[in-house]
């Protein structure tokens, strides 16, 4: 090396997830041999990823280096951005893990779950506008941004090429439950400065104007809550603690008592009461304390608001909950929106209460929801605040991370350079050089059930063949008298003919095989492919053939 | 019966599809013993009929009455309104079917596909606005309405009860293509001579104002290619005949051959064509005929508007098309929405483009798409210049259905009464009374493959199983000394130690079955419990089991 200035030595951002995307985020960078991380998600399966539960970023380089591992910081609490910890802090080395009060609670609770300690970990609490140092190379210098939930944190990252500025997930609310707005004018302050590289919130970059706040959603359930006669049920995200502060404010207002139904409704209400992040006058109840509330005193807040079959709210759609059933005369409001992939189940849910006779609200034909990202006008903001030489649109797809680095080419003052990056991508930032310089290992570990990492895409493949066409089990008896016996399932409707027919094609492949002396392989690929051609000619099928051989 | 008056016997409208869901539309009609069938449209499965290809109505009803069966009426040539004819028509009694002339042509088109003749049907051409006789009591009226497609009709049917009008399928366009309007003078008319009950389309129940013109979708679709330097591809549905008239149109006027992309994209276009449909200078042409055309010189209108795996813009944006690939300067527009379900089909292939680099356009991003069904403002009209005494809001789901109803209910002289009614019910019409008075056998048959009712929904739960968590087989082969072999398919990774372990606790079952003696397939049941209970300990899954046993 020739090259002694230490500015000229670049510093690598290294996204292991949520770059053309959305989900599962999980930042690296690295100045020579530290690295410092920023978060680390999950996200959820595609519709053909058959019985995967949820996808968690591949580590490898991280394992590979798990040496130069310094610190870690954590931008907020949402399971997109913390949900993968509990499987990936146990297989690093354990170094300071940075966040906020209401971030690190719910960290807590989740580690828990897995039987990971206190010990385990090295959580370091620092408010949201705290400075740490990480290593010798990194100064993380935290600011507010209001998000949909407390404790949202961008940062700038002071390094020895230059300053970086990441919004973490943001909007521009002006009037957020808390009263805290974002804290623009460390964005500004280091605008002013000069920042080398800004890495901003792709999520609504096709959406023009503003995100609406989180103050006029309130006043649209307040409206619908305040003409209520009977009960009232509202499910939102359950992380949503400023929409759920506000729901409780409405409930004190007229008169309803409120209660939390639900395993995560209660779970994350109780680490943010705990936390003083909750603030009411009468002790949020539950449904055994009901008493003798009249159903103009209660207020329910549940789970449900993505349609999943075992919530409170799909429970009460479908009549199967416990203790309460839907009457006409309640009110429902969904104050979320579905999450793509989730449109279908949510959708029947609504029919389902329509059918019901309940009133029930929903975006977008009501507007009592709002996204936790900002719209265009809000991310023009943010470049212009910045004005950084480089830009790296993140947190989207591919749509949305083209047309982040079209709004900034279109500012007054446009990035000099927008790099488009995958995961998985090497992106080297020096002061006047930024590209993508390589790639390490990055990609998707299955989790499914128990297992982490033991699902490939071949299992997946063999799913879904059995998903549309199902399974054909032909056992093959070799001796003393060679027989066939036949299973199926999710094939076709039982059918004495078709399983007679099968029978006798297998029968004879296995026969002339023997006949001809053939090796069993050879027997069991001839009764395969004979059965194979067969069945996909009289019934226009492909199940999965499974052909045993007993001898 | 005392009654002798005709008018006092009721009319029963009888919807066995298309009523509380979209998709797979058909009515009867009977008056006495003489019944009038409307369409005979399918539907698409939803995401957990796994590997569904589609659904039709069933029709025990029509075939226990097949002798009543005077005639059927076709409104417009939509899957959801004539594809199940080719599996319904063969079972019932040939009777006259009359359609428009695009609608016969194309349900021709689908029949001969089955192999059904032009002798084994009756199909009558009639025009729009055509008036026929079916049996003694029925007299159709058609009238035009605009949609998606040309030729489609709404009807008044004169029934000895009085007037019923059925506005079919419709938006209401000020700016058709073919500059043809509805027709609404019969409704107006049939309003001022008196409504008893009005049918009408519910999609858009929940969309405030007006659905947007297909002159506007032209305007907008002419401005991107007057734009466009490169090649522009087009995808829109293929029966979207009169937004391919416009695309041909715009085509024609920058130089641009038309160049038509994909099985059915060519099918209808010449079923359009053969029937007058089609208005063009230049002939349209195949990739075949491109000869030394220039990128600027040709539009391609391809396949592919619903993310569809084969169809051409999936292969364009793959690259797996045999011929042809995208490249930066190529302009793609998806002149279509993604019906529900095919979101993260569309969604995928939208990402896809972008990564290549070419400039797309689609909706809601940019208005280059208009539905073909009416919102609000158009469904008040309707209702204001029928002025129904009854009012069936039709073509939607619960929640379509209910929102109608609030509609109509706040329009200045509202219906005395509206009926929330489901595929199956019988509902009573006459002068003084509507009501659901019974019901008769409905729902879905499955078509999968060649099979046309053979998968039952115990098959689709036994997919649903093996789609999430795979199957595991067990063959216990008893004789001469017992063991067990494994197989399984989308499972977990193959895993020697969960293998063994499995083996043993199988074997230990089937070996204490054959201490105790007992009978085969109590054996079977220890095994199968064993194991199961074993995997779902060590994995936290659920297997399809399939135990085998070999003597």
């Amino acid at each position: 090396m020739t090259e002694r200035n230490p500015g000229e030595r670049p510093l690598e951002v290294i996204p292991l997830g949520g770059m053309g995307e959305i989900g599962k985020n999980m930042f690296a960078y690295r100045y020579e041999n530290e690295i410092m991380v920023v978060d680390g998600g999950l996200a959820f399966p595609d519709a053909h990823m058959l019985g995967i539960d949820l996808l968690i970023p591949r580590i490898d380089y991280l394992q590979q280096n798990a040496g130069l591992l310094k610190g870690w910081i954590l931008t907020h609490g949402h399971e997109d951005h913390i949900g993968a910890l509990p499987y990936i802090l146990p297989r690093l080395p354990k170094v300071p893990v940075y966040g906020a009060p209401l971030t690190l609670g719910l960290l807590r609770e989740k580690l828990a779950e897995f039987g990971i300690g206190a010990d385990d970990v090295d959580l370091r609490e620092v408010d949201t506008d705290a400075r740490v140092r990480i290593g010798r190379h990194f100064t993380v210098d935290f600011f507010r941004m209001t998000h949909s939930i407390p404790d949202n944190c961008g940062y700038v990252l002071h390094t020895p090429v230059g300053k970086v500025v990441h919004t973490g997930d943001f909007k521009l609310d002006q009037h957020p439950t808390d009263g805290k707005t974002s804290h623009l004018a460390k964005i500004a302050q280091a605008g002013a400065d000069g920042v080398l590289l800004l890495i901003s919130d792709s999520t609504n970059a096709e959406r023009t104007g503003h995100t609406i706040s989180e103050a006029e959603v309130a006043q649209n359930i307040d409206k619908i809550v305040a003409n209520a006669k009977g009960r009232v049920f509202l499910t939102t995200f359950a992380s949503h603690i400023h929409r759920i502060q506000n729901v409780i404010a409405i409930a004190e207002k007229y008169g309803r008592r409120v209660v939390m139904e639900g395993r995560s409704m209660v779970k994350y209400a109780q680490v943010a009461q705990d936390l003083g992040y909750l603030d009411f006058k009468d002790p949020l109840i539950t449904t055994d304390d009901l008493g003798d509330l009249q159903d103009s005193q209660v207020l329910f807040i549940c789970t449900g608001s993505q349609g999943q079959p075992m919530s409170v709210l799909s429970r009460l759609a479908f009549g199967t909950h416990s203790r309460l059933s839907l009457t006409r005369g309640d009110t429902v409001i969904l104050s979320s929106s579905p999450i793509p992939g989730n449109e279908e189940a949510v959708n029947t849910v609504v029919n389902r209460l329509y059918e019901i006779g309940v009133d029930v609200f929903y975006p977008p034909t009501y507007r009592v929801h709002a996204s936790g990202h900002g719209s265009q006008e809000e991310l023009k903001m943010v470049l212009n605040l910045a004005q950084p030489k480089f830009f790296l649109p993140w947190h989207g797809e591919p749509r949305h991370q083209i047309n982040h680095a079209r709004l900034a080419q279109a500012m007054p003052t446009p990035p000099r350079r927008t790099v488009i990056a995958r995961n998985g991508d090497v992106i080297r930032v020096s002061p006047n050089d930024f590209r993508v310089s390589g790639t390490v290992p990055s990609g998707a570990v299955y989790v499914d059930g128990l297992g982490v990492g033991d699902i490939s895409d071949d299992i997946i493949s063999d799913r879904m063949s059995m998903s549309t066409d199902g399974v054909l089990i032909l056992t093959a008896v070799l001796h003393p008298t060679p027989h066939v016996e036949l299973v199926s399932r999710g094939f076709v409707k039982s059918n004495r003919d078709l399983e007679q027919s099968i029978q006798r094609v297998a029968l004879e492949a296995v026969e002339e095989g023997l006949r001809g002396k053939k090796r069993t392989e050879d027997v069991r690929d001839d009764m395969y492919g004979s059965v194979r051609r067969f069945v996909r000619k009289v019934t226009g099928r492909n199940p999965v053939l499974i052909p045993v051989l007993v001898e």
